[in-house]
């Protein structure tokens, strides 16, 4: 039967996970798992595609331009999600009242943007966010600094920076400046200064968001900052005296940061930085950026903040709220090129050679018992040479290799081979007798680990 | 600011899953990948969007109806994967020789479908699948039947039935009524033959498949065999003596069963079906189907079977391979019906109520500990009534509520509710020595469980 091929390939933009990047991609969405559940966050999910008008109530142009959608055969105009929020505020607005407040949620999920692929970007890529909806509580900001700090230590982090401001002090300074109906241009300028710096930045400024370069100083000002928090504190507000909302922003701020401290968060990676503004106009209260100290080039890698009202384009509750997303395969993606990622590709340690052909019920008797002792364990399928399959053993990456010939098993006993040392041990194992084979594979292993 | 409201609502056929309906969900991922781990299969993940010609390259009429596909602003035409199978037959013939043979993947991710919804079905759903490729080996179709046994057990099912068969006894049958041409058209006949019962099989194979009714008598013949499996086999024997494909099928389903009851398998859970069939065409060895004793209404819940080669369309290189696949959304949605989910919905089972809003930080100290701790643990965000805090407590349902006030502060312990009983208890707690309270959370829940 000859036909045409149609060549194997992922559209450009996406990619596949083998077994290499898969497993510990899976451990990482594990751990943020673990630590979302031990806060209290409980998972939800929510369908990718929605109506478009749903998606794109409050897009932003570059939203409107990046977002996947589609006329279904139905004849309805769909898109799949962007982000996690914007289908976050939908179920909220419809589901809130039966579930209560405050409101917990974690969601990890990928997403999908049509934006130009850059080296560690895909236009599909998973987030991890969680939010607590339906509190205005300082505890809720806290807790958002307290989960990033543990998620990023059980990641296998020790050195990041976890940079916390308040939408208020930039407000409550932009009333002062007479700016506040320039606020959201201003901001976005700001923004950028990480990325293009200080002066370019005031020009833009001067330029695009028609402030006088005066005014821009002042802003700006907020950058040069001492770095202690206490006396970055006191200085804030000094700059934004006068203004209700300037002082609240810093107080909030001051609190936020002393109860992180005080919850057990180190010192170190703290940082109040009143220079970051992050561009969504949607913040209302504090905000925060994670870099990777090791890795400053990706960026921020969990960012969020506190916003007034999630869904008010879905209903009239007013739904306060704060949360924070992780861009997990940013991370991942990131670590891959840096070659920080565990090598692991096999899911059970142990391979159970198939030898010798009239054991083969046997063996995966054996396996079975093992399994029910809760071990990993993976049959080689064809009775090939010994040799090919320790080949296997060895290129997979699994630890030991239990091996058993007839008259191994007619003397009721085993080889378990221990690949990275060659050495091999002989342990008894009958059918009504695995216990000490799997004692002696559970210790071994976890030693090895 | 007054604007229109848009209608929170997610499209036809598509659901959300919130918290009690997500937890569940999650454990069973969890316990499927835990099973398909301790087998050796490894995790691999694709793209939702796949260009549409890779995915439709084999696809039924049925299928192409019922995909998502669209074109993109730059021009090309994609498509939503409506199952895990094609993927993987891409993903494979793009990989596999870097990943080597014999490769055993498992894949649990949503696939798309725009059938008509109905009740427990919908439009986006999770399967879990797992395929090993890259042998023919009777071990691997073995495993299949032994990975279907442990999934079900870990998922808590008791009842259940593993009904097996090969399509070459089929194959050998109609070889020897020379209806070999014929085979798709009778196959998808006779897979009716649960739903729609014998007459109406033999009748449409007549109409529709156009066999003689004898021929039809004689391949229905199959679902009257004896239940006892050893003399279904020896009938099996009998009736396709002659066809060389067929008495390889009946030797092959004999070892499948012998091992699989071998390996611990109880026989009680295994069934020889012959008249099971499985439509898709591309099955050529064992295949299987499992049904809940308890929920027969829902149908097969993990079907799969062998097949010669998985990835013609996409390569010369013959892959050979056996899987399943588990529709997790569907069982879900049974569950849900029936009322066997569960009840949980919170993550996190001891709350800290904020009792006392000058202990805010020594709350938010504790709550840390603990966790370091290994528990989880939520905080009330806000210092409101205790009366409300424990009615929330109530209705989330919690285990235990650590109430601490300014008195029990200074006498260095806290009070543990227990909201099932309503039992109180003092333990001892401060700062610098917490293990007490860790320890005792830790047994009170783990007896709860």
């Amino acid at each position: 039967m000859s036909q045409t091929l149609i060549t194997p390939r992922t559209l450009k933009g996406f990619r596949d996970y083998p077994p290499a990047i898969m497993i510990p991609r899976e451990a990482m969405m594990d751990t943020a798992r673990r630590v979302f559940r031990s806060f209290g966050f409980a998972p939800i999910d929510t369908p990718v595609l929605e109506y478009l008008q749903i998606l794109t109530g409050k897009g932003s142009e570059e939203t409107d331009r990046q977002i996947y959608n589609f006329t279904t055969r139905g004849g309805r105009e769909v898109a799949m999600r962007f982000d996690l929020t914007v289908p976050l505020a939908r179920f909220a607005a419809q589901h809130i009242n039966a579930l209560g407040t405050p409101f917990r949620r974690y969601h990890i999920a990928p997403v999908w943007r049509g934006e130009n692929p850059q080296s560690g970007r895909y236009r599909e890529f998973v987030q991890c966010d969680f939010d607590t909806i339906g509190t205005e509580s300082a505890v809720s900001d806290t807790e958002v600094i307290m989960v990033v700090n543990r998620l990023l230590n059980e990641l296998g982090f020790d050195e990041f920076t976890i940079s916390i401001n308040n939408r208020m002090v930039l407000s409550g300074l932009l009333e002062k400046l007479d700016l506040i109906e320039k606020t959201t241009d201003v901001l976005r300028c700001l923004d950028k200064i990480g990325k293009i710096g200080r002066e370019a930045v005031a020009k833009e400024m001067v330029d695009s968001a028609s402030v006088t370069s005066d005014q821009a100083n002042q802003v700006l000002a907020l950058s040069d900052l001492d770095d202690e928090p206490e006396s970055v504190l006191d200085s804030l507000l000094e700059i934004v005296s006068g203004s209700e909302t300037g002082v609240q922003g810093v107080e909030r701020l001051g609190e936020v940061y002393r109860s992180a401290i005080a919850s057990g968060v180190s010192p170190e990676r703290l940082r109040l930085d009143v220079s970051i503004a992050r561009g969504l106009d949607y913040y209302t209260g504090t905000i925060f950026e994670t870099t990777l100290d090791e890795l400053p080039g990706i960026g921020s890698i969990c960012s969020g903040g506190r916003y007034d009202n999630l869904a008010s384009l879905y209903t009239k509750q007013r739904l306060p709220g704060i949360g924070g997303s992780l861009g997990l395969d940013r991370l991942l993606a990131a670590m891959e090129q840096l070659k920080l990622l565990p090598s692991q590709s096999v899911s059970a340690p142990t391979m159970i050679a198939y030898f010798d052909k009239s054991l083969k019920e046997d063996y995966l008797k054996m396996s079975s018992q093992l399994r029910s002792a809760g071990l990993g364990i993976e049959m080689y399928p064809d009775p090939k040479r010994l040799a090919a399959q320790l080949k296997y053993a060895d290129q997979k990456g699994f630890s030991h290799v239990i091996i058993a010939g007839d008259r191994e098993w007619q003397n009721g006993e085993v080889q378990v081979k221990t690949l990275a040392t060659k050495e091999s041990h002989t342990i008894a194992y009958q059918h009504d007798a695995f216990e000490e084979l799997a004692r002696f594979l559970g210790s071994t292993i976890a030693e090895s680990e």
